[in-house]
């Protein structure tokens, strides 16, 4: 699925940034653009461009401007993915074999660290510090996010703060500051950039949430990759962490868990994933990503009502809609 | 040994560097600091922070900005060794255990990541959009480096034009762009800027045709881990380029190098390293790192006379030094 399909006025421009996106990573070193083509090729949502846009709409809209932000933040995502997999052992994303399966780590991680610079290098054509600071502190937060995961793996005692903390730096913040440097890229005025941003954070938490939910409850055919992938590499998520609230359900799952562990990534996680469905764990969560998304209503609240303005309504809607 | 003992000049302000150094990457999450400061800890010649300041001696020295600018390269630079020593399955670094040793290659991935965050990060508190953007291209060559690093593992036929294009990547640009941009921080004349950045570029040329010298000839007290590391990994070196373009050595050293290859981390190296001894192959390394520190002398040649030149000087002449 593509979000374009939910609207199709910004399907020009995001040909442009789809395009730019694979001249920004192609021609330095064979291999490089290879590698770094690979995900880029298997897809994607393309969120980050196009809230990118969406949020230069609330200014001097220039696309020249615009994709010297849109293509750094999905090449960031992009790489942070690359990256993703080789902590996850993961074989497969959208659907294709990953970086780290098709060659192997050490060319996943240099792939990795090339798309995050060619990501910088294309930000800073924009002579805007202000922006690039917001960026490089972007990806601190990003890493710290992705460390607190491995120190997190199979840590059954964390609580729910514990979980939000490590979203938000690991997706919440990219999507945040997507909204907002598309303002910010288009002059737009800082009230506006403040807005987005809250609007791009309670979007890009509710979706985490949704992510994570369908992780357990999705098909291999939906998501794919096998579902209970996050249960197998240890990634204790939301719907996980109420569920072990439960007084009935924390022995029982506690010890799946263990013997999910010990498994290893062969596990079978579906007595877990039944026990989670049973529990509140799942209602809860979409509680909670719920509650987000209304925040991210709110936050829309002070702006001029636009065509963007309802086109980031629908996209709120659309990232928290069941799909499993 | 610390360069710092050549002169006391910078110390004061080179101390500052170093506790700000430590201050840069503390305090976000305790397992990323613990690991972002092993490597820093221990030791490290600072080579890039002390050029930092002296190109900040062409203009208007300032540490409360230089350090914006010293800080980052050497993090820069400590990033690319965590992922480096991932990259050559490395046990010891700086006669310490390396990350990935002491924690894993995964944790050693993200403090790299971490590191480049944060190194960046720091940059962006100037008001320097260039600076940013020169900062963002050196880190794309760096990593385009690396990669033609590992794609050339064991390539035997590989030439001298191939070597030094890597190591320019890899290597010489980060210094010569920490003599830059001391002086672009400083807000000296461009005239400035090109002559010590020709000037970094040919001492950081000259200075890893001398460490891969050294990788074959000292010995694992001189260079804190076991000589011929780079040889165990499959990175043919300059010396041994040269030794295998000698009609006599060619086919002993390749069948040695072949042997290496099978035998892996654990191979004897030294019999391949008494053929390149015998070999014209460091006689001619030396002499062309000779011709790089010449060039680098040239191009101080326009630039005022002062004491940061003849420090500059009294660095390229001590890069040069025989120390095995």
């Amino acid at each position: 699925m593509k979000l374009l399909d939910i609207f199709g006025a910004l399907k020009k421009d995001m040909d442009v940034i789809e395009q730019q996106l694979y001249l920004s990573i192609e021609g330095d070193e064979e291999l490089l653009s290879e590698t770094s083509l690979h995900l880029l090729k298997a897809g994607g949502k393309r969120l980050r461009p196009v809230f990118v846009l969406l949020g230069g709409k609330f200014g001097d809209y220039d696309l020249n401007k615009l994709q010297h932000v849109a293509v750094p933040l999905e090449l960031i995502h992009s790489a942070s993915l690359v990256h993703d997999d080789v902590i996850d052992d993961a074989g497969t994303r959208r659907g294709k074999p990953t970086v780290k399966a098709k060659w192997d780590n050490k060319i996943a991680m240099y792939t990795g660290d090339f798309i995050y610079a060619k990501a910088l290098m294309m930000a800073t054509a924009l002579e805007n510090p202000e922006l690039h600071r917001i960026l490089a502190k972007a990806m601190v937060q990003m890493s710290i996010g992705e460390m607190e995961q491995i120190r997190d793996f199979f840590n059954t005692d964390q609580s729910v703060r514990n979980y939000l903390l490590r979203i938000r730096r690991k997706t919440a913040l990219l999507i945040a500051i997507s909204c907002q440097l598309g303002a910010l890229a288009a002059d737009a005025p800082s009230s506006v950039h403040h807005r987005l941003y809250r609007y791009g954070y309670n979007v890009g938490m509710a979706f985490q949430i949704r992510d994570d939910l369908l992780d357990l409850l999705g098909t291999e055919k939906t998501i794919g990759k096998p579902p209970g992938s996050d249960m197998r590499q240890g990634n204790i998520t939301l719907p996980v962490i109420y569920a072990l609230q439960e007084e009935g359900w924390r022995a029982p799952l506690l010890a799946e868990l263990e013997q999910i562990r010990a498994a290893g990534l062969t596990a079978d996680t579906s007595p877990a994933i039944n026990m989670i469905r049973r529990s509140e764990g799942i209602r809860r969560s979409e509680e909670l990503a719920d509650r987000f998304i209304a925040k991210a209503f709110d936050a829309l609240d002070g702006l001029p009502e636009c065509k963007a303005k309802s086109h980031l309504k629908e996209i709120a809607l659309f990232v928290n809609k069941r799909s499993y």
